[in-house]
């Protein structure tokens, strides 16, 4: 069976390829050969490892967004600055590729001031928009770095990241809190850690020492303190990007745990949101890119 | 030449011992056994390894304050409830030790609404107020786990714990920050980012991502991004801790390095501060508890 094209999303931590013909996925694979366990000559290889059962029709077209793009990358595919499309210019060329494949890279988006970048999710965005004409809002992107992306007349307008997700990991697995986190959760602690957190967001910090504390003074569970965790970032993420989501059109875009997570939240300020799927977007937003290169072929 | 006593520090991450000849250290040793490295059963191994030499002349009395009286530690010394005088209760004796000494761990104190808890910090506290007749205010002791204790009448009334200096250390060596920040210091840019998150505590984490952001677009220098995080985060503390800080009397007890910052960012904001060397406070506090353990000898 001929595969059309190659879709990839390529990360710090993973890489996932999809084999798509016409508009369909016929095939998928991964590995964790993100950019952080990739040399600068090891990123065809760690690619043709996943691809090679699809590509012996002859040159297949491979697009690629996320980190793969930044200059430690396989090639680098300079930023495009806001306000802009997301997907403002034909991605970028990988030279001297194996005959197989024709690779291009997805270029990133900046922001000069402040000064924020963001690799992968501009694709997400393209196709989260195409599928919705005239779309004006905001749109979140939980993950290691959440964004909060404003919207309007299909252009993004501005942007903030917010590491959220990266705290949540370092406190969980290397703090004094590893002690007292582990599996399992407890949305009224969730719940209540959002609504502290919201109003009084400068108590973060003592409140993160308070799970060590409850949980040598009281022996509080450790599921519980791990939604309190998640609801203390969360809350004071949510005290910061306040103008982003009140009484704004809102959706989210991410894994289905931390999208649920980030709506169960924002629903509780009363803030209507809308889901989409993160693969579906990627995926879409690959699709244009791809059109854009036929285009210019 | 007889040691009278010997007085240790032992903590999560190091060991501290010094000889005393009445009044004097006659002798310092030290090694990185804290906590963390010393199994349930190496505790006295630990420390005599330090002490072998001090300790010929026949049962010499040990005070130990800090980590080692957890209940993973030497012995339990079960924390006494504030408000509480800082050593309230006598130190407990670690039983069966080796007969060339007799060894005692001061409690530490907890607080039970907040919860809350520190192990260590009560023997600086009571160290600082021996020198000082009537000394009322508030005691802050930055480290890993920064304290923020209200003292009056000679009493612990309640305390805060924030884990700015844990952050600090996660942030600079496990995130992805570490690409952005490096060796170096910029005055004015640790102001500016005191200044800064004091009067806008939410932004807290999307300002971190800023730091890499502004490496990226900018190039930014690493010792400018290392001051600048650390300013971020003591401002978000300072936010936190207003009301101990604005118009007490306020004294830090501290590393000479972390309590210069913190008196730095405290009197940009009108506090007068004085400062007190935490190994004078930690010497003097253990000489009051082996006091009370001779009179009830």
């Amino acid at each position: 069976m001929k595969t059309d094209w190659i879709a990839v999303d390529w990360g710090t931590s993973h890489l996932r390829a999809w084999a798509i013909q016409g508009t369909a996925v016929s095939d998928h694979a991964q590995s964790d050969k993100g950019m952080a366990r990739v040399g600068p000559d090891g990123f065809q290889a760690a690619l043709l490892e996943l691809i090679s059962d699809w590509i012996s029709g002859g040159p297949v077209d491979v697009i690629a967004c996320g980190m793969v793009g930044a200059r430690q990358g396989w090639v680098e595919a300079p930023y495009s600055t806001v306000p802009s499309d997301p997907l403002p210019d034909v991605p970028i060329r990988v030279p001297d590729t194996d005959p197989r494949i024709r690779a291009f890279v997805i270029p990133g988006l900046k922001q000069l001031t402040p000064p924020d970048v963001m690799r992968g999710e501009e694709t997400q965005i393209a196709g989260f928009l195409g599928a919705r004409q005239n779309w004006d809002g905001v749109i979140c992107l939980p993950g290691t770095h959440t964004k909060w992306v404003q919207v309007s007349a299909g252009e993004v307008v501005s942007f903030r990241t917010f590491m959220t997700g990266e705290l949540f990991d370092l406190l969980c697995g290397q703090s004094v809190l590893r002690h007292s986190v582990g599996r399992g959760w407890d949305d009224t602690a969730f719940v209540d850690a959002v609504a502290d957190t919201l109003s009084k967001p400068e108590q973060l910090a003592a409140r993160l020492f308070g799970l060590r504390a409850a949980d040598l003074l009281q022996g509080e569970d450790k599921g519980t303190a791990r939604a309190r965790l998640s609801g203390l970032l969360i809350g004071a993420e949510l005290a910061a990007t306040r103008p982003y989501w009140l009484g704004q059109q809102l959706a989210i875009i991410g894994a289905e745990g931390v999208s649920q997570t980030y709506a169960t939240a924002l629903q509780l300020q009363g803030a209507f949101v809308e889901t989409a799927n993160a693969t579906e977007a990627t995926l879409a937003g690959l699709a244009l890119a791809r059109n854009m290169t036929r285009q210019t072929a």
